[in-house]
């Protein structure tokens, strides 16, 4: 039960040392959460809107496996970790042809405009709730 | 005559003004040059290696016309202007659901690896031929 | 009359191609006209606010002379071409050690809201016009 | 015993919730340790040549506190934490207006250019072990 999609490395991705640059990784790993939620039925755009509320991330690690360098085409796998009232955290793994590259952790949180922790709106408990990794 | 291909507008992209920010629409463009450079055969990648050339932005020019906006799906069409023996001139529209937002004029420059300018390998020049738009 | 302001390359700055990726220059050309405005009395992060309205780029052009590289020190000199009632066109030139690397022509407009053209406030007017080429 | 340097937010570093966009503070945290090298005499462009060796980062962790915004002066103070033959460990904090914004840790590694680790050449460690925290 996780989810996947693909992204294209281009020369904005990366950096003179040949590679893509470090930060970049994140922003790959952000693409796919939004489709993530795209698929779900939810638009970063219309968020706000719509249910009131906004996801930041809170916290974030990132452990740099090898490096992904232009023309890759990267998969990045997402998983849902946990889910409490407020907060959630996912597992993004990002590989190349089957090869591990760069592995994070993010704890995601639901702020009001002010930025501050609101609970997760229903439809998006509903959402994500069969991604929940059972607890036997 | 055009290549074709879209991308999504992600957080990343935009700024604080709530749009695409104004650097990034060239980013899109190059995306988009790559994708058809890969699609009749050649990959940036590699290029060097089997071509002995690179190619580099000579000169470029955009009209912004109308802003691209978070979740905005956008459709770049690149066309060929024209080919001498070491430029290429190609217009690049961006489009949202067939609104143009803005055209890109670039210039394309085939270069050797001191950056010095250089014939178009016969393989790209008969590749890129059938793009020529035709002089009656 | 003109202004200058300096920023150094990092890696974040640069792409796979060993130089400062294409679109970049543009973020150091931006980066120039806010520090501009900051000494003449305007940030960006208030100007909505304090005089309703914003400045968005409507066409740019750059040519491309030399690559900038990884530890390079940018200079970029900033000067003012013409300025009409919505609109003011800049030349920027991005120097390292005095030679030039690239050459943009900015065309700015101001704007409300609704992205729609509007006159520059009359603070923006008297703090740029001493700026003006003379007129003989 | 840390490393300080300041840096300007621009409209490049935002995104369109109003707030720097989250990996760009990654982009911040490797300029500081930029220019910590820098005035201890090593530069990125430079090293292959001269050490034979590059910087990577292994690992590095964030935590988010409170948004960085549009024309905010952050500032980044990079603390060594340990040094081991062929790892690095930092804390950098980053601030405006001594409100703590982000803290990030990363683990940078001496690789060669095949990517693999290699011992810290001799001059890096020398520069870098007064800022060893010391051990009662």
């Amino acid at each position: 039960m996780s989810h996947q999609c693909q992204f294209r490395v281009y020369y904005e991705d990366t950096d003179a040392g040949g590679v893509v640059y470090y930060a970049n990784y994140l922003r790959f790993a952000e693409r796919a959460r939004t489709e993530w939620l795209r698929e779900l039925g939810f638009h970063q755009s219309t968020m706000w809107q719509e249910l009131s509320c906004g996801i930041v991330v809170a916290n974030c690690s990132i452990a740099y496996k090898k490096p992904a360098k232009l023309d890759d085409l990267l998969t990045i796998e997402s998983q849902l970790q946990s889910m409490s009232k407020a907060r959630m955290s996912m597992v993004q793994k990002i590989t190349c042809e089957s090869v591990v590259l760069a592995e994070i952790d993010v704890d995601l949180a639901c702020v009001n405009q002010a930025i501050r922790p609101l609970a997760w709106p229903e439809p998006l408990v509903r959402a994500f709730s069969p991604f929940e990794p059972s607890n036997p």
